[in-house]
């Protein structure tokens, strides 16, 4: 049993939404610890929800409830779902934003929530984060069995996560998020580099980077370092590297080895 | 007792002020359970505040202190009070920001606090809430009685809460809070409707949406639904019905009832 | 021992950093409380960051674990510290982001956070807020003495903190905080008043405040308050005196003291 339960919302900090998720959390479990993980995801933005979960996520202990409430099919006929994993529960809408935690935990086992007794009632409409999820967490946390909500289901919605492509002598990836400093996170990984990791380039927007950085403060204007999520991302020294190159989710970015013998300069 | 404080504030996130109100309560009551309500309320908008915790508050456990520091007025005349009701205690200025939760609560006390003992000194000019209600919630949250902290008071600044009102067939009600999705929430209530939901119309800035939906992913580019806290709204789908119609607080909103034997196609 | 832990970072509050930070700690102290100071200091601003921890730590109890996590340079040569006062644990980079708790705090003891015994492996090059602050401040919050996390330095990074001058008859100050109501924070003290606080004014960006406000209500358009911090602040009733006077930091203030028996009407 686990008294911890993260929140990663849609909602925005100003209205009372997540105040409202947590009341009702409290209320069926006073002990819980809820922890926010993010309410300023872009408004139904699945994709950038299921990246931080997914990143986020497995810094917590085993065990903790995870509730992602991005939900643009909120009263459609979308499932609501737990995927019990060994990293964690993982509550949320069956709309993708759980893709990255079912990558990186494929042995997972899914419920559709479905069993009503662990529901606030009468459940909304339009917010089925306070009425389905965020009682059904408060429950879980206080130890109800995942096999008591509702009936294990194997088809589930997931998000089309690309992968890098070798393409002749380059590996071809891209841009899968841009966090709040700028940084363009990619989804190259530091194991995609050879072995010796200064002999490569990145190329992004037209721009050429030669070499690795160590830290945002060494390099040239824009640079390029193995990222806190084993991503390699491309960086401006104090600055946004978004902006200054005009950057976009899904922009493409090469890797190119070099040969180490052969003076580039 | 319970040990649940909940503060709304229009102190923003960047500044110290709400770490400030928490460092105080910490110190008197080291187990106390803070939950951020808000504190990206507008900067003096106590109509935006009195709304977000009429509506958030009824979601906790009976009993939780609600802080509420949206206060212009700070080191005037106004009073600082205590309203003690069946559903929370709550903390804040006498300028009508308790409003909401007086239409809901009409059975309350309210106590001016004139008890310097659980103030914290030397009091401040210009931050009531870290001096004064923050130290108030600390110690009501330890089993203080509300009668310690001063005197009964009967007359109290009010909002004026605006009804919807009859006129020949329609129904006049108007947008009360305009939420982060950009949702018009308005003072009709579901209860407003006739028995058969789907025989209305609604109109609002010369658009007319006709008929109910069940979730915002359904229904035209404009749609109305009852939203999560009993009110009826208006909502645009995957968008921001605020920005489409260019809506603001106290724009009218019509209902008509149909003749659902009429065919109004 | 206090399993208080107060976060003050730049990472604000959509992406998952912050997250991560807290999953870190609970994962080795599960009963620790977090608070967050503030996750939205500018990006690199260590100033901003200085000031916000160092007006709202005191507030804490005493023995709270403070971690500030503004570091432009993490993973240069620059020390990871931490400052043992009377009042408090904190955890930062040596980039002068702890001035002001050095000013406040004198009598402080710093300890280069050097024994990796402490710190979350693999230490990424860009992310030691999750890898070493947060880690160590669980430590802390468990009882690990500050001894154990490294050795006692006496050289430290630190910002210069303007003190207001004489010059002649006026007292030349200047703003050090602009605060998200736009109030103006200067470095003048309620102490460097004269004894008849009224016999004053104030002169910004060309513009003079005769005599004192005792709220932010009273007054004229713009005013002179002692604030919170026992700083005095120039405001606008109702309204943002940074925008008012398009203020900036590091603006002069300039403070006059008038002769009382003379009319100056």
């Amino acid at each position: 049993m686990n008294r911890m339960i993260t929140l990663t919302t849609d909602f925005g900090l100003r209205d009372g939404y997540a105040g409202e998720m947590k009341g009702v959390i409290l209320g069926i479990n006073p002990d819980a610890a809820i922890i926010d993980i993010s309410h300023e995801i872009e408004p139904q933005n699945v994709g950038q929800a299921a990246f931080v979960l997914g990143t986020t996520s497995p810094h917590f202990p085993p065990g903790t409830v995870h509730v992602v409430v991005v939900d643009p099919g909120v009263g459609t006929e979308r499932k609501a779902i737990l995927l019990e994993t060994t990293s964690g529960l993982f509550l949320g809408p069956d709309n993708g934003v759980l893709s990255y935690v079912m990558e990186a935990n494929p042995q997972y086992r899914a419920i559709a929530l479905t069993n009503s007794k662990y529901w606030r009632k009468p459940v909304s409409l339009t917010f089925h984060g306070r009425d389905i999820f965020a009682p059904v967490a408060a429950h879980l946390s206080k130890g109800v069995a995942p096999g008591e909500l509702g009936e294990t289901v194997t088809s589930l919605a997931t998000l089309y996560i690309c992968q890098p492509e070798e393409q002749g002598s380059e590996l071809v990836g891209e841009v899968v998020y841009i966090d709040g400093f700028g940084n363009l996170v990619t989804n190259i990984r530091e194991s995609d580099l050879p072995q010796q990791h200064e002999a490569v380039e990145f190329e992004v927007g037209g721009r050429v980077i030669r070499g690795l950085s160590r830290s945002y403060a060494e390099g040239g204007e824009l640079l390029a370092i193995p990222g806190s999520s084993d991503r390699m991302e491309i960086a401006a020294r104090n600055g946004s590297a978004a902006s200054r190159l005009g950057a976009r989710i899904g922009q493409k970015v090469l890797l190119r080895k070099l040969n180490p013998d052969v003076n580039h300069a």
